[in-house]
This record gives C-alpha cells, structure tokens and sequence, in this order.
C-alpha cells in the first residue's frame, strides 16, 4: 500500500547520493511525495535562490506543510519516520535505535568520509564547493579500502550492516558507497562479505529509486 | 536535580571533543552516570580487547544495563534523550526535531569536519587512525574559515546555532570546533556572532564537564 503525502513536496534530483537515500527510504515505507527536479546540469541548486532554500547548496530538501524547508537527507528521513514509524527502519525500541544511530554514524563518519572525500576530491563538479587537493585523492581510496577490510570482517554472519534486520543504514551504505563505484573505488575480492551484502541491497525494489 | 544512572557505565577521557560531548550533554540534562576512565596516553583504546567493545578504536562508550557497549557520543546522547526527555535538547515536537536535526548535519559534515581534518592530518596522534597528507591541512584550513563566514553571517539575530533555544547542536559545535582551538583554527574578528555564540556557551557551567 502506498501513502500518498499531498501536502509535502521534495526537490530532487536524479544524481546525488544523498537524493537517492530519501528515494530509497520512501520506496521502502511506501510513501510517495509530489517532487519537483532541480536541475544539477543547469546549476540551479546554485542559485541565490536556491541558497535562502538551503544555503549549503545541496539537495535534497523537503518542503513541509507549514512552508519550512527541511534539508540534509536524514533529517528527512527521520521526520517522515517520526509521522509514518512502519515498517520501522531507524528501530522499534529505544536500545534498537541506538544501535542503528551508532552503525549509520560508523557508516558515514568512519567509511563512507573517505568514499565521499576521494570523488570530491578529484571531480571539477565540486571544485567550487571545496578546495580539492590532488594528493588527498589516494589517501582517500587507501583508507576507505582499509575501512572496507574491517567492515568485511565485521560484517561475517549477519546479512545487515546494523544486524539481522534490513534498517536505514544500509541505504546509507548503498548510496553512499555507491557514489566509488563508478569511479573505480568498490570492494574488491577480498571483501566477500560486502559483495554479498551489496547484492542483497541491489535486489530490493527500492535501489531502483 | 540530578538523577543517578547507576545502571549504566560511562567509557571516559578527558580529552577528546566526542567524550566531551556527552559530558556537557549529562551535565545539562542533570544526569550521572559512573565513569572508568580508559587512558589514551597508555593507549588503552587501541588493545584488542578495547577494539572488542568498540572496533573504532575510540571513545566515549556506554555501556547499558543489558551489557551491550553502545559507541559514537550522539547516540549515546540520543539514547539517554529518550529514556530521560526533559529538558528536551533534541526538540520537543517532530518539526523541531528535524530542524535541530539537519543543523547538527551541517555543523558535523559541512563545517567542523573541516576542522577535525585538519587537527588530525597534521597530529601524530593521528597518524595510525589515517593516511596523514600534510598538503590538505591547509586546504581544510581555508575551507573551515569559509563555512565560519558563512554560519556568521547566518547566525546574525539568533543565539544558538538551531534557533532560540540551546540545543544539542550547540554542544556538538563547541566540543568539535573547540578541538581547533588549540592548534590555530577559530573564529576571527570576521565572525562576531560566532564569537558572542561561543562566550555565550563558554559560560554554561556545563562547558567545565
């Protein structure tokens, strides 16, 4: 069953990470909101008045009811989770969410930093949006491939990255991580675990959002 | 009032901008959790039986009465944020929530990741934790002060960096800007709201935590 949630709107985009994950996670909870596309090719999101939208520059943001602009894609997530809690994908219980809270910061502060960082790093897309340093770019793949190697080993025997149950962060780890991919960063062999479990992400209907 | 958790353990340093955070969250929230300290100068956080209890190698950790170790400091906070919700300090209603939500974003992943970079490129504490690259230092320099411009600019009218009110936010900025402080990265005399803001929270007794 789908929810349709008329009185919200979502300016999106095709690309991005960080768009992706909100897709994913209403694709998951089966909730669909009217979006309208800002157009990355064009620079919108650039604009000045796109910035009084979100002055990070970045989408996606979730236009509420009231006329507030929500932006930074977990926060979203977090507020529909807040309004519409099944199936629940952040935890059922208090000692749950912590849990997931802890894994989907490992995720993005300790792996997926360096996945993000190697592609800011070296694209001319984000060269207005930080100062890019060439020699960082390696760094970047050395490390993120050494964070791969620990979450392989963490990862033997269960089929999720926060335990048992499909949760939030593996669409941040699918989208986030994703973004290496095509730019030749990804697990690698030696990474049986995570090929398996990314396997198991790509199969959902959601990662087609 | 202060309410005792003596059911809980607190993994703690006195130094660290994470272990930091939740003792000025505990001490706003008035809450007491009995501590062991873990010594970073022996490098008792780097022992395989420390990486046990948290395989990133770092602190603070609570432990909880079920004897599950639960790491990153804002899930730590999250989750004592649900079992003690007054006074609230990650918002009160959903919408509140998720504005206090996507700021802690911003500051964490747009501006004092900028500043932890460039303490920990440039620290031989550091030098096991990532691939230092000694040109990006003050790439993250530069980029810092530009996202101090503009929270400064965007803080103008307002007192705590999510709204009136002080928030969960605000600990975050102060403990994770604070560890630049120490090495030659803070706000200048181009950021006077970001000055007030930190006078502001340097006078909470809670800051001495």
């Amino acid at each position: 069953m789908t929810i349709r949630l008329d009185g919200l709107t979502l300016l999106d985009n095709k690309a991005g990470s960080n768009t992706k994950r909100v897709r994913m996670y209403l694709a998951e909870k089966g909730l669909e909101i009217p979006r309208v596309n800002v157009e990355f090719s064009k620079m919108e999101h650039r604009t000045p008045e796109f910035r009084k939208i979100n002055p990070m520059a970045a989408l996606p943001v979730l236009k509420l009811e009231d006329g507030t602009y929500l932006s930074e894609s977990y926060a979203i997530c977090r507020y529909l989770e807040e309004l519409h809690p099944e199936p629940p994908l952040f935890g059922a219980t208090p000692r749950e969410r912590a849990i997931i809270e802890m894994w989907n910061r490992r995720i993005e502060l300790d792996v997926a930093s360096y996945v993000t960082s190697f592609v800011k790093h070296q694209q001319p897309f984000f060269a207005e949006v930080l100062t890019q340093v060439p020699e960082y770019v390696e760094a970047c793949r050395k490390d993120a491939l050494k964070k791969f190697d620990w979450l392989d080993a963490d990862m033997a025997g269960r089929d999720y990255i926060a335990g048992d149950a499909f949760s939030v962060v593996d669409i941040t780890a699918y989208a986030r991580i994703g973004t290496g991919k095509h730019v030749g960063l990804f697990f690698t062999d030696d990474h049986p675990n995570l090929l398996r479990w990314w396997e198991r992400i790509e199969q959902r209907p959601s990662a087609l959002a």
